[in-house]
């Protein structure tokens, strides 16, 4: 029998600690027990309730930081998350996740044209200023800057859980995209319809908005298709 | 400094575990070599590597069967995960994902109704056929053979990635939705609206499976919202 097949004292002990932050009301950010007193209070060995720590952790329930402690992560309250053993996304996943954001961010552009506060505006004005400094410079930091429109544009729509979808699926497919923006008239394109997109939830345009978003987005795996194509 | 939040050993084994799964070609159900034979080949004590295998359990990526072995998991290719530390769904957050549902799973009908297989059809109808005799019976049967019923729909559409996503959707919101069905006639509203989505499935009518899903969705939410208004 293999010994970490047992049904398990760490499925236990990892119920008990998320009781232990729910009934302790403790949020995201906040600070928990050291690693002594948890083993203490339930009276397990470290290694026991380091399995634990370590499945929450893996789930972004907890985060522990280096020579700081353990703390409640953001991702406790998530419904959805991106699997974080996602090491590269396979051709056909990323024709369908392409195809998963032009059904879902279209919509929620035009979410966000209705309901955006004039703060998130400028926050989401000022990510693509940061992304145009960005655009001959690298990699990187113009992919990080253009997820933060995506991000912060499904945000702007209201709805917690399909911004939580949207974030998932930027997250998994980042390395992909940043491959594709490459070529800066590519990258340029990609930056100029975010401002046309930014332009229609500013004037409060729903309808504009969805549609320049959807239209982004299939160009986006417009080019993700051709660069696909075996070279002849 | 907190035993636990080394950059840790722990990490790096998760990724060695990731690399053996992928660079040997191991799929979801496959067996992987024993946790002596993991902890002599990476050269590690038992508890390193526990913590690795519980964190890639968490997260879907293996199965540790009790009394049998370690096995590649279902959820390894996955994209979207649903939060496995989710333990009740807030108010608010019920009303969100309900919205959520309604934006995705319409369109999902609706690609069913023009791609499923007839042999898919075939299995959603005896889905339904098992939930009209749970009707008066148990709630996590009936609960089962209807969220069956939301699955099998969206697998339909032919997108994994938005199957996972309404997959994701679907197991984080179980307990509230069963408790929702306690009422018969509800029960039966619910039952008979599957089954005119089903109708119009069968009958590829894209228009209609997309219409019919989403006036179900918007009277489940409407139950919801009923139900949560507190007694005057």
């Amino acid at each position: 029998m293999s010994e970490v097949a047992r049904p398990t004292l760490s499925d236990a002990l990892t119920e008990r600690m998320l009781e232990l932050i729910r009934t302790g009301g403790h949020r995201p950010g906040d600070r928990l027990p050291s690693t002594r007193e948890l083993s203490q209070r339930f009276a397990v060995t470290t290694p026991t309730l380091r399995e634990a720590l370590r499945r929450l952790e893996a789930t972004g329930a907890i985060e522990l930081r280096h020579g700081s402690g353990i703390y409640v992560g953001a991702a406790i309250e998530r419904l959805v998350l991106p699997n974080p053993n996602m090491r590269e996304v396979r051709t056909a996943q990323l024709l369908e996740l392409l195809d998963a954001r032009i059904l879902i961010e279209p919509p929620l552009a035009a979410l966000a044209a209705e309901q955006a506060g004039d703060e998130e505006l400028a926050a989401l004005r000022q990510a693509l200023d940061e992304a145009s400094r960005h655009l001959r410079g690298e990699d990187a930091e113009l992919h990080d800057a253009n997820m933060t429109f995506h991000r912060a544009t499904a945000r702007m729509a209201g709805n917690s859980v399909l911004h939580e979808v949207v974030d998932s699926l930027l997250t998994v497919h980042g390395p992909e995209q940043r491959e594709i923006l490459q070529i800066f008239d590519d990258r340029r394109r990609d930056h100029e319809e975010h401002l046309a997109i930014l332009e229609a939830i500013e004037a409060r345009d729903a309808a504009q908005a969805e549609q320049r978003m959807r239209a982004h987005l299939v160009d986006v795996k417009t080019v993700i298709e051709h660069r696909m194509q075996p070279p002849r």
